[in-house]
């Protein structure tokens, strides 16, 4: 079982209009809305490679009852137990608007619901035995912290993972990251702009031996075109997909953690890892929907993916 | 009582973000919800001056529940009486994006739920036994149908309403306007695009002469800062505003139906009736929250606004 914690969930609504034109009014052609929240994706695509998942954090309001409603619709639900927990506040709505003529997205990202102090003890409390099920393989901590929840935050969540011997992968940004780093996760996997912001280099390698300096015991670092580059405790490599593929990059981040975490689970070695991550990638960004992964391209592009170990 | 029927209800959410940007992702400033749907603001004015109002319509879905939640929180929730008829489908709603720097307001208008056979019949059931309930003064028909609703339907809640002796205002345009003066309505309040879309004249009173020749038994038209014009059998008035005011015209045509049916029921003769709806709009116009009316405003407009008969 792989644990996904999401604590800044949100549902995701698409709303298609003919063209957006600032300051007129938008009749909306069409409507879609999904669980959101990077720890979902992960989940949804965990479940659908076979993993039993559990995922936790936190759902409120209309939008959050919304969310766990569409989550026990999702393909393989069977694979995945909601251990969402309740807030007060309301789960924040994400709205984007695609210019059906443009194809261009316009986000409006609502804030999340502030947390209490009581609801953040339930969570610790849920995943805290969530650990200790003896069931857990691993654990992905992802996307940003809403209001209330400690910065520090994810330094304690990676801590009751590794003293419950869970290898913990860490996906977020800025102070969370350069917080959470401190608790040493097994894993974390920032994007170029990520990695570069938490240790001041540009150059990926360099970026991330940096990173691996400051707590993480491996960086699996998300590239776009240019695929993953990995610096682990056995070496560092470079994944490339087979090919540049144009698309919608929505979850292709996600998708990646969800290919490294099954390959964790499965003691995959690490080139394995990474071509699984780079293929869903790919395959998430060819995929029609924001966030969805195309199987048939993923199982296409799999043996595809050249890693080489460089250094 | 006064009966106000919203066919296509909705949740009027109201995002500011610091400046619309399109292409890009918004962080929210802050977000704003309200019943919304014209029958909704109507009932909301007719509560605050007063009248016990009974709301009926349809509502659905995490939105619909949202929206009675909220209509049951209004001022004076205490006059107000929720008959809206449940819908399997989804409330619709409106986003509406302010632009914190310009001021400037862009929307998004969800598509209504489509409204089955079965729901249309409970709908007329409802209506029926709320006009033969005895205590009905006047019912208001505002907005726009739904998908689903039979483009007549504003003819057949007219007859409805004559044959049970209840003054009929109806509000709305195109095609369910021009079907719905066939049945007679005892009042239209049509705007002025309206009234021109509706009879080919953009003359106003050369427009209301004709519209009244087409079914309506009186003609109130808003005429934004021109205030109204009315045409009844018993001649043609104009309702002038003091001087020009400045604001969000939201709600404003709402506010004027509100002024217009509490004059009915209260038996006032037209110059008041008039006045009465021109104070209210002004007042509408003016206040900081859109679909809102200030109270002080209004009472301070009232005995100041000009009504001239004129032919």
């Amino acid at each position: 079982m792989i644990i996904t914690v999401t604590l800044n969930a949100a549902l995701d609504v698409t709303y298609r209009v003919p063209s957006l034109r600032p300051h007129t009014t938008h009749r909306v052609l069409d409507i879609a809305e999904r669980p959101g929240g990077k720890g979902l994706n992960v989940a949804r695509v965990l479940a659908d490679l076979g993993h039993h998942t559990v995922v936790t954090g936190f759902a409120g309001g209309p939008a959050g009852d919304e969310l766990r409603r569409r989550l026990a619709a999702v393909t393989r639900a069977d694979l995945l137990t909601d251990a969402l927990v309740p807030t007060a506040g309301p789960t924040r709505r994400t709205v984007g608007v695609v210019d059906a003529a443009s194809g261009d997205t316009t986000m409006f990202n609502e804030p999340g619901p502030t947390v209490s102090p009581a609801e953040w003890a339930s969570f610790v409390e849920v995943y805290r035995s969530l650990l200790a099920s003896g069931e857990a393989g691993a654990v992905a901590l992802c996307g940003s912290l809403p209001p209330g929840v400690p910065v520090g935050a994810y330094a304690e969540l990676v801590r009751e993972a590794r003293s419950a011997g869970v290898f913990a992968l860490l996906d977020t940004s800025g102070e969370p990251l350069r917080r959470g780093l401190a608790a040493r996760p097994d894993l974390i996997k920032p994007n170029a702009d990520e990695l570069a912001g938490l240790t001041g280099f540009s150059e990926p390698a360099r970026a991330a031996r940096d990173a691996r300096r400051r707590g993480a015991r491996a960086v699996a670092a998300s590239l776009g075109a240019e695929g993953m580059l990995a610096v682990t405790e056995e070496g560092l490599w470079r994944a490339l997909p087979p090919g540049r593929l144009t698309g919608n990059p929505t979850g292709a981040g996600d998708s990646a953690v969800a290919g490294l975490l099954s390959g964790v689970v499965e003691e995959l070695p690490w080139p394995r890892r990474l071509a699984r991550a780079v293929a869903l990638s790919a395959a998430t960004v060819v995929a029609p929907a924001a966030g969805e992964y195309d199987r048939a391209v993923y199982e296409e592009l799999l043996p595809q993916v050249k890693v080489d170990a460089a250094g």
